[in-house]
């Protein structure tokens, strides 16, 4: 039966920091680089090898895949990485730290631009340091100036339904590399999640969480790959 | 115009310790890995940024290529791996000692197995502790038993036309990380060299060769990116 990995990237320079990250493209650190290679040594070790990956186009998820995959000594399987797999893009609060914006702006309206499904950040201004427009990984993207949870939604679904589901149906067992909101999106369409509950939905990085799927790509099971 | 960018993997540990290889996954040493890394560095300091990179489906040359990249700013641009990239099969002779076997067969056997173009070494026997027929990442391949230089270029070549020629038609800056006898098959092919000089033609590890092309991908330039 079709099977899914879904791995958090392993902690960055910003989770660390506790800054909004983005499509800022923070590196690991020293303990995401372990969290990642830990991840792989338990694919390995439960004998949950994927086959084929899916990664987003940034450094902290691509390297967290490359360093599972050799931990497992899955390096050779084909990867695709996609920008629709990026984090949530967090607009105008991109680069700052979290506990300065809620003295800034308050506790209450950081939480509703964290927690709502729909309300997005303001946006990035132009011009600002952390403007993407002209990094030539993403030439021909419509970058986006920010995101609420359902816009990223928006763009990794059909990800999903066009280049995911396919390999699922094709027998592959597919590991995604991918982010806290990226992940977020599969976790609510595979099990059913309401918008409300989504956003408080915590995913730990460098933690393998399995889809067990029917052939019809319905979840028969989900379960952190540590608890078997 | 088309650009094509070879590099031959950093230093292995049999490369070290003086053994034939070919198929057999053997890791980078740390000063393999040091290699790789000086090429992607140099690829960015020289303002040659591939857009698509190709390796095998050996670990050397995929560590090579994430370290290069890595370096490079460029972790995110596509890659595909293939085993018609592969290093030569070395059959009998993978993980023998270079002068151990010189001792045992003469100078002048080994010398035609490694140099002679179209003369194969011994085949490698089933059951050896090399045998790579249970090993996942072939699966549905037909693994030669031992091959020629020409053995390898027959199936480098094929692939070259099929998939990177192709990139290169497209516009593509084509970052190649494979083997010294996969790099020689494209050497040959589009520097026009003989198949009595082909074989005596070192590739260096690490070392950025690129070639420029013409639209109909004949070579107008090839150089080392060190000498410019």
């Amino acid at each position: 039966m079709p099977r899914l990995i879904l791995v958090r990237h392993g902690q960055s320079q910003w989770n660390l920091e506790n800054r909004f990250t983005g499509w800022w493209d923070v590196d690991l650190t020293a303990k995401g680089e372990d969290e990642a290679r830990a991840a792989g040594a338990l694919l390995k070790a439960k004998d949950m090898l994927p086959s084929v990956a899916f990664t987003s186009l940034q450094t902290r998820a691509i390297r967290t895949l490359h360093f599972a995959l050799e931990a497992a000594g899955r390096l050779w399987i084909p990867e695709t990485k996609d920008w629709r797999l990026n984090e949530r893009h967090y607009g105008g609060l991109t680069g700052l730290d979290k506990a300065e914006t809620a003295a800034r702006h308050g506790d209450e309206q950081v939480k509703i631009w964290r927690r709502s499904f729909d309300t997005p950040p303001p946006v990035l201004e132009d011009g600002s340091e952390f403007d993407l427009r002209s990094d030539p990984r993403y030439a021909g993207i419509a970058i986006p100036s920010t995101e609420s949870l359902k816009d990223t939604i928006a763009r990794v679904l059909p990800y999903y339904d066009a280049e995911i589901a396919p390999a699922l149906r094709a027998g592959e067992v597919v590991l995604v590399s991918a982010h806290g909101n990226s992940l977020r999106a599969l976790v609510k369409h595979l099990s059913g999640i309401s918008d409300a509950e989504i956003t408080g939905l915590e995913i730990p990085t460098g933690q393998p969480i399995v889809y067990e799927l029917d052939e019809s790509l319905n979840a028969l099971e989900r379960y952190y790959l540590s608890e078997r």
